[in-house]
């Protein structure tokens, strides 16, 4: 059995796919905050200028990708392996195809590469020099990798609890050059006043966001561009590469439609960038396909959050978006990538319009099946595509019972081998539990 | 450019190549120790019977691979990515043009899952079921890994010290549901004498034996199997998959043959498996392709060595290999996979006719080559293969010295995500001598 279905890198994508003209309306609209400076004009002062052309309700349908940028997703390993999961489905019983998009083959290891290749090309063209990120983890990876690619300098805010927890990480932004900072740090007047007060402060999006604007405010002329990881438009126009890549493949493996394409989900960029280009047949009434969408419990905006205005990122406008607002001490999970209150806007949307399926898991059902998964396809999940696995061994139990041999596709975001911290603390935990 | 060059699994070669019958002469045999219990006897009370048929100067130039064995190659990812390293030629500014085979791209990070898959196939259909290892690192993932493959128990036998600083290994072993044992431990009468004695006792491969050992003599009926990594002559024959593989992928690239093919060297077992497909054309001189084998200072008996019958892993016979013979206190260095202080048969035999040809390096001279190579091409390298990268860069300095264009093939042959530890450590030991 061919299992593995391999797309050549001639076969890349040669053009994004961009869903906002095949929605049924145009988004709504980003609006500034009330107080304060504006939200817009933030924007324009850090992101790559071009990328916030395309979160205004872009017209064209097929974006072109500029050759320097598909060169480097080629380098980077795109397109990504589709494996069958014949193993599990075997485990399982079921009469399901299963099917697997592996983003962790990546030399960053996951999905995230693909915005930040993206981005650094146009922000070249803009003339800056230095990419920067505030991050906890693979954002910062797929950064420094874009940064080292292009000849570029690379500026890493790291929180203090992530940089402390995530040697690796580390690791990885320095064996690429970068200049990494644990935010709160001493090099900004912002993280300086911080720890003067609270030496032990474990750092934030909000405070590295603060220390970073502190250093553009001091560039006499910019040099400097600002990437986000994932969820704003136009990170998932680039992310549609997967969803594209993962069209052909199917077709290569002789599958008319996947019945189910299941993913993980924090704000529900990665989910986008592997569904979206399947939504159009759906919206036209031609194809049947469910998009799933796996949260996790406690953090779970499209399962329990509201779809209103809302702040998501501190830089950008208020958006319409799914949110479970302000919250006193949210709960630790296993997978910190997952921690996000809020969704993106373009899967707020479909969720609201019931194209996106939502759901929520707890780490006690999600662990069993990560080692399910495991011991069966050999590949190491990151913490945060476990709840995807989940997800998608659910759907194969559900089409057993039914008797049903529906084609499913779960994407693997990420490998999961800067993540051991967190999978032994789950077997040291299930032992003290016996 | 195409820059990575994709065999389809299709194209999996079907037969291993088995060198032994285009050697100009059969290898100097085993014999036996003159004291203690007969080493033949030993090894077929543990290893997989049909292994050792194959280290018998079997005469058969190729070795159909059984098809659960191709099965389980491609689902761990084979055939492996030939990568163009067009980014570090640009950067070397050199004429050459440079590839690397990617072994890292397996669930179990390199090349060793290949020799597990060969034997478990083989130890099932002898109607074991159980796989025990002794192992400080790879080899006890791809001993896991074949194991819940074909769904048999796996046994580890991990050197304390290893256990101890190497939780993302011992974590995988658990991940794929081994039964891990930081030896010497308190399972065996001999593990149980030591610990007492000494109970901060680091570890060896020869407790580790010697543990193992009672572990089968307190079988009734035999029901497991020991399985070595990588450098008997069985280990060989299976990985000359990766030559094969890679003599398809130059064709594909169009080109004719490799100038030279350089890859890390402990024992050689790797090295062996990506060069001897090669080794024919080169003793018949329609080729001149170079094998170099890169060690490391303190560890290169293939540089430092003598050739002659000595003892290596305390469970085989005598064998003619070269090495360093007994010492004192050798050296550690950063890449405890190299740290082997003899040769295996097979690559002795070809150093000793000059077609290896070996080289050593230090860690200062490999460590800046590992960072160079990781900004250019972003995947990292293990640190046994780091070795191997500083190599393909001197070779390319060389051919750009001399003007020409030559065809460098370096064997990248694990992934280097699991060896946090040991890069961080460099960059801590630079920082303090700065």
């Amino acid at each position: 059995m061919e299992d593995i279905v391999y797309l050549p890198p001639k076969d890349l994508p040669e053009a994004w796919y961009n869903v906002l003209p095949d929605l049924p309306e145009p988004l709504p609209p980003w609006k500034d905050v009330e107080s304060g400076p504006s939200r817009f004009e933030l924007m324009k002062s850090v992101y790559v200028n071009k990328c916030l052309e395309y979160d205004e309700n872009y017209k064209e349908r097929w974006v072109l990708i500029p050759e320097a940028t598909r060169e480097a997703y080629i380098h980077a390993g795109r397109p990504t392996p589709l494996n069958r999961a014949w193993r599990m489905e075997k485990v399982l019983d079921t009469p399901a195809r299963i099917y697997y998009k592996r983003e962790g083959t990546s030399p960053t290891g996951s999905y995230k590469v693909i915005s930040n290749i993206s981005q650094a090309v146009w922000a070249k063209e803009e003339g800056y020099d230095r990419l920067i990120a505030c991050t906890a983890g693979t954002q910062g990876s797929g950064l420094c990798y874009a940064a080292a690619t292009f000849g570029m300098k690379a500026m890493v805010f790291m929180f203090a609890s992530a940089y402390d927890s995530r040697p690796g990480r580390v690791l990885h932004y320095k064996q690429l050059g970068a200049d990494v900072i644990r935010s709160p740090s001493d090099r900004t007047e912002f993280g300086r006043k911080i720890l003067e007060k609270d030496p032990n402060n474990k750092g934030s999006l909000f405070i590295a966001l603060q220390e970073l604007l502190e250093v553009f405010r001091e560039e006499e002329v910019r040099h400097s561009a600002y990437l986000m990881g994932s969820g704003n438009t136009h990170n998932i126009l680039f992310q549609t590469v997967m969803g594209l890549e993962l069209k052909k493949q199917l077709e290569l493996a002789g599958e008319n439609e996947p019945d189910v394409i299941v993913d993980c989900a924090a704000a529900g960029g990665n989910w986008s960038g592997i569904c979206l280009p399947f939504v159009k047949d759906r919206l036209d009434g031609r194809t049947r396909t469910r998009f799933v969408a796996c949260q996790a419990d406690g953090w779970a905006p499209f399962v329990d959050g509201e779809y209103k205005y809302a702040d998501m990122v501190p830089m950008n406008p208020l958006a319409k978006i799914y949110t479970l607002g302000e919250r006193e001490n949210p709960p630790q999970i296993w997978a910190q990538g997952l921690q996000v209150p809020w969704g993106a806007i373009i899967p707020s949307y479909l969720r609201s319009k019931g194209i996106m399926e939502a759901r929520k898991y707890s780490e006690e059902e999600v662990v069993p099946a990560a080692f399910q998964w495991i011991r069966a396809e050999g590949y190491i999940p990151a913490l945060e595509a476990t709840y995807a696995v989940k997800g998608g061994i659910d759907e194969a139990i559900r089409a057993r019972e039914e008797g049903k041999a529906r084609v499913i596709v779960i994407n693997i975001s990420g490998h999961g081998y800067y993540d051991v911290a967190g999978y032994r603390g789950y077997i040291e935990m299930a032992k003290g539990r016996k």
